[in-house]
């Protein structure tokens, strides 16, 4: 407890311990001990010393409560507390949690498990910004039942009866209505046969035995402690404190996230090549058009590249190269022209109300479009002109363009977060977003984040999901592991993964169980991705058939949240733009391509039964309960997941080969799946359709990449786990 | 970052950021962008967003901060930091500590290892509180130096040397003496060539490409780079945050204690048994003249059970009998009588005079006085009668006694840590410390602390150990783990742990691995018990010599602290007052004993040896680098230390088996005994004075229980390992 100076001038708190008669008549005239009189105060105190109980953890939490945990809304949460105190009197434990800024506290009781461990769980109403904590208190109710209990001797049990009279009285006090009476009828009855029992003939013996066992059954009455249990007293009630400063009081932090932001199937497409005609720019109203395409394939996001005007001084052209010519379109990702900037559409995209329908369409198809936030500036922006002080200048006068020497990106200008005007800045991008959300728009990809100021966006994402509590944030971060989890903490709904460049057994295994398991799991979500415009990864580069389907099945199974970028992955593009090179050849980053989406060899079909298969599965729309399996073949990936509220779990058997047929031996854990101690349990491959007999323990499969490389089984859970009387309880439980 | 109401109405901090040119001339008269007039500031920022280091993590801590790690005097202490900044730019991070409420910071430059973690490390002038955490800044000048080093094309190097001017500039401004001049002149000189070379005629190519060439060896010069690097732009610099708050900087605490904190041999025995007639009550006296005996064990700590005035009111009789009878001692636990109370001492054992006299003589024999501090009192004392409202009251206004019904300690009325006048017992009980440290007493064994209430002790012994550094507290809590871990962060310096019954191999390795690594050792300083007062553990029931020495040697190298309850235990008592009981027959803690402490069979000398092998090998004075190697034996356990300073290691073979002779195959791992890569090494029993030459690997040894049940090993280490430069140039940085 830290000094607290003018903690003596301080009233102390009125009020008495419930099981503590009053002294005896030494009264306040007194004179002081000397040795009372020796320790005047001197030294500092805290404000109240007699809160016994301790709250030692609050689990769990990121970063000592510094970041929040992220959840999605219906999710249950599972809180646990470290609380006892001092000595063998028992404690209760509440878990306490609110909407932020609302007063209104919610409370649920919390049940001992083992080793001082209490667990509570809740649903917060829908998405928002929570917080939790744990309070304890020595409940001296409880305490003399549970010493009641173990006494035996008669004249113990009367003393303790009248302790329990006493108890039941303040109790009373605190209580309403019907309550109070049974309470105080309760005491009254008590406390005169305890008395009138102490005062009983000692020659009876046997009649004395009988009315003290009936005193100490009366007094254990199971529906009375129910009812005072109703009414503790919380006076010295301990709360949990965190951090350097123990006189804080640790509410930690809590995200809740709408469902899609654990469980989301994203499309990406440049709006200018969705045009149906060859060699005409494409549009909005194209995209419209196609968002039934999208919507077959099963995507609920459809993500769109920059949709602003595209810089025309240092454009790049086809194929990255350092000139344009007559009529390329440039990178969008070099934002700005003389057109207009963040918050402008491309003319040759359509008007505004052109993308307004487009999102209205699309949410009337069950796709919600995500925009791509690149803070970042195309020379001819017109932000260089009007603000030049949020650029960084060279030597010459000139603006200090994107580079890493010996690199150079001359059409692109970041912005300056050391600039003066850093305020200015801030407000101007946050207004970025809100203008796009005022457009219908809840979803962003943010381009990048990690190279612009970490404290930007942590005081963005925070202002705006406060007023918009719907709004996602997808982190393209594609960078070192803890600077990935630092942009996770500071309020990213998902993040881009290494899931792209992890193509072996070894690899998928370790990362995912990081990802479904590790530090991360209560703050960075995951988001799986086989390709991206900027990285076409050297496992596809002209990959067979098999490969593009195996990559997209991990992906979609091994993370709630993934995405391709199409439609150069259903049409198989694996063309780099040079041996080795992640770039795609023909980059539709730099030119306008036109795709043939009905070619028959197209994967869309095949996409749109995964898709299905995720969307029918709940086993697939989280993370954590996920578990792989021995299959003694490095080329056979193995893996399940389950659904926590007991549905059927999804087991995913790949091979990994796109050119042999692979065998394998699958080694299950029955238990795990939820279908121990059977002799064997039926799969459906939803896949194929075809039905098999496994057991636990080794199943044979043989993949044969030329025809379907993996099997997709279900496994049909327990089903509905009943609910335990605590969790109802717990439930249950109303704000006070 | 939180919002901060007023942020918009503060002042900028006026400070340029170094490799920023002033933007060209539009002026302030030039009007707002509509965009910026949109943005017009609704929303609270931050103080400053243009910090844009993070500190992710300062490492170790314990609880987010909430409690102190604990070091020893004179120990290096290790700091992690995770710390990166937004893009490619270069960050430099500097760990910062200071002693508790002094104003000057000490920093020691941090140098990056893997992963964006960096490490740096000091040493503390002596026993007290500290704080520590780590602050981090974009280096502008190693950003563009590091820039520069791949810059290519001549006109980017002619710019970057200008930039480099400016920068050494603005270094210079910061700089002092020779250094100012130093990079005034370099700037000048490099400001000057780059201008000339960019006007230079294109066409003597050759000499142009030399003279850049020149111009980048120049910029890049790393002696001017470290004069730079000592006046680094600092203005936008990030600390470490905590909590849920994140304004606020967490400085992490430290309690650094002196070396007996870490290492110490505990001897406990009873003064009143301590006369040299038979039939006399042992005196302070006695005590002074037995310190020889002690320190030839060599022993440096001599613990006391209370000395205080003994109740007499409910006095126990022998092994606990419930009357005492006429002449019986009473249990010194039972504190308090007429005479006095926990400031005063029994009038049979002396005067305070010879208790100062003992704690004088004590310590010129190397050996400390510690006491028994136990927080309770018999019924007669002095405090029941001054101070009723300190105790809780029974319905027949009698005071509470101790219980756990059906158990009754008549004899014993604990404290209520919830009376109203919390204040005045808080500040008594501690004034009862101060009483005894001004009597020169230092340690203090404190029996049961978990059963008065946490907060006391948290207050008390920070208050105590602010002024009086060096005094240690044994915490005496045999109890639940978390409740024992709680004890050990609320500030006490050391923890009797559970070792007394962890009797075979598997429960040593297991809970002696878990307090060298487990998530305690920051916090959890281990002693280790193999018998006391309480504890007469079931192995030692008329056990052989062996298994008391083989218990005393498993304490003395498996933890740096450890004791023993003697006489009873050199002389090897183990006889229990009923089979299976844990409380010794005749127990000294109800009647006076007298023990021939000169039998031949004394273990004294055998512990005398073992705590002199303790005092030679530092390898012993810590906890952290223990390893156990296999053994293929359950019956053989073995296990070594090391020195983290490169002196010898120890290693530890024990025969658990009391009755049988066993041999095993010691596998050990030379490489982390610092051996590796040698055909073989000599090792020299220090028990015996044999050596042997073992090697990497197997290692073949016999035990015989009737001989010596164990070897304990010295391995010639690799030498005090020689100082990094790094390490030097840590330990150089002095305060700012």
């Amino acid at each position: 407890m830290p000094p607290e100076p003018d903690a003596e001038a301080r009233e102390p708190i009125a009020t008495t311990t419930a099981d503590q008669a009053a002294p005896p008549s030494p009264g306040k005239a007194r004179p002081r001990s000397p040795a009372r009189r020796a320790a005047k105060p001197t030294v500092a105190l805290p404000e109240d010393g007699r809160m016994r109980a301790v709250v030692d953890a609050v689990l769990p939490w990121v970063d000592g409560g510094r970041f929040a945990i992220k959840r999605i809304e219906g999710e249950k949460i599972e809180i646990t507390a470290h609380a006892f105190t001092d000595g063998h009197d028992q404690v209760r434990v509440r878990l306490r949690w609110r909407a932020e800024g609302a007063p209104a506290i919610n409370e649920v009781e919390m049940v001992a498990t083992s080793n001082d461990a209490w667990t509570a769980s809740f649903i917060p109403p829908g998405p928002g910004r929570y917080r939790y904590t744990a309070a304890a208190w020595v409940d001296h109710f409880m305490s003399w039942r549970a010493e009641l209990l173990r006494r035996v001797d008669a004249s113990d049990i009367l003393l303790a009866a009248q302790t329990g009279a006493t108890l039941a009285e303040v109790a009373a006090a605190r209580a309403r209505g019907e309550d109070r009476k049974t309470l105080t009828r309760w005491a009254q009855t008590l406390r005169k046969r305890a008395l009138a029992a102490g005062k009983a003939n000692l020659g009876h013996m046997d009649t004395v035995e009988a009315e003290i066992e009936a005193i100490k059954a009366l007094a254990l009455d199971a529906t009375l402690a129910e009812v005072a249990g109703r009414y503790p007293d919380r006076s010295f009630e301990a709360r949990f404190s965190t951090g350097t400063d123990s006189d804080h009081f640790g509410e930690l932090p809590l995200v809740v996230d709408r469902t899609r932001a654990g469980f989301s199937a994203w499309y990406e497409m440049f709006p200018r090549s969705a045009a149906f005609e060859e060699g005409r720019h494409g549009t909005f109203n194209d995209v419209t058009e196609r968002l039934p395409y999208v919507a077959q394939m099963g995507f609920d996001v459809l993500y769109l590249p920059p949709i602003h005007p595209v810089g025309r001084s240092k454009r790049k052209g086809r194929n990255n190269a350092l000139a344009a010519e007559d009529g390329d379109v440039g990178s969008p990702w070099a934002i700005g022209a003389e057109e207009g900037g963040h918050k402008d559409v491309l003319p040759a995209l359509g008007t505004p109300q052109d993308f307004r329908n487009l999102v209205e369409k699309a949410n009337a198809q069950g796709i919600e479009i995500a925009l791509d936030i690149a803070f970042q500036c195309a020379p001819d922006h017109p932000y260089v002109k009007e603000h030049p002080e949020w650029f960084r200048w060279r030597p010459d006068n000139t603006v200090q363009y994107a580079e890493n020497p010996p690199k150079k990106y001359q059409d692109i200008y970041p912005f300056n977060f050391e600039t003066d005007d850093w305020r200015g800045l801030w407000l101007e991008l946050k207004s970025v977003f809100d203008h796009w959300i005022a457009q219908g728009v809840n979803i962003f990809r943010v381009d990048n984040p990690h190279t612009k100021a970490f404290a930007f966006w942590e005081w963005a994402i925070g202002e705006i999901t406060r007023e918009h509590p719907k709004v996602l944030f997808l982190a393209e971060a594609f960078t070192r592991p803890k600077v990935m989890h630092r942009v996770a903490k500071l309020g990213f709904s998902q993040s881009y993964t290494y899931f792209t460049w992890r193509n072996d057994k070894a690899g998928l295994t370790e990362y995912f169980t990081e990802l479904s398991s590790g530090l991360g799991h209560d703050y960075f979500r995951p988001n799986a991705w086989p390709n991206t415009p900027d990285i076409l990864n050297e496992q596809l580069h002209h990959a067979p058939r098999a490969v593009f389907m195996t990559r997209l099945l991990l992906a979609a199974t091994l993370s709630a949240n993934y995405g391709i970028y199409g439609p150069t992955y259903e049409l198989m593009d694996g063309t780099p733009r040079s041996p080795g090179s992640e770039e795609y050849l023909d980059s539709e980053k730099y030119q306008v391509r036109f795709w043939d989406r009905d070619r028959a060899d197209s994967l869309r079909g095949f996409i749109g039964k995964v898709n299905d298969i995720r969307r029918h599965h709940p086993a697939l729309h989280g993370n954590r309960e996920l578990r792989f399996f021995d299959t003694g073949n490095d080329l056979v990936i193995a893996y399940a997941k389950r659904d926590p509220d007991g549905g059927a779990a999804v087991l995913t058997v790949v091979n990994l080969d796109a050119t042999f047929r692979q065998s394998a031996w699958v080694h299950l854990d029955a238990g795990w799946l939820g279908v121990g101690g059977q002799e064997s349990f039926e799969v459906v491959d939803l896949l194929s359709g075809q039905r098999f007999n496994w057991r636990d323990g080794g199943n044979f499969v043989i993949l044969d990449p030329a025809d379907m490389p993996a099997h997709v089984l279900r496994i049909e859970g327990p089903g509905v786990r009943a609910k335990t009387t605590e969790e109802a309880s717990n439930e249950r439980s109303g704000a006070t």
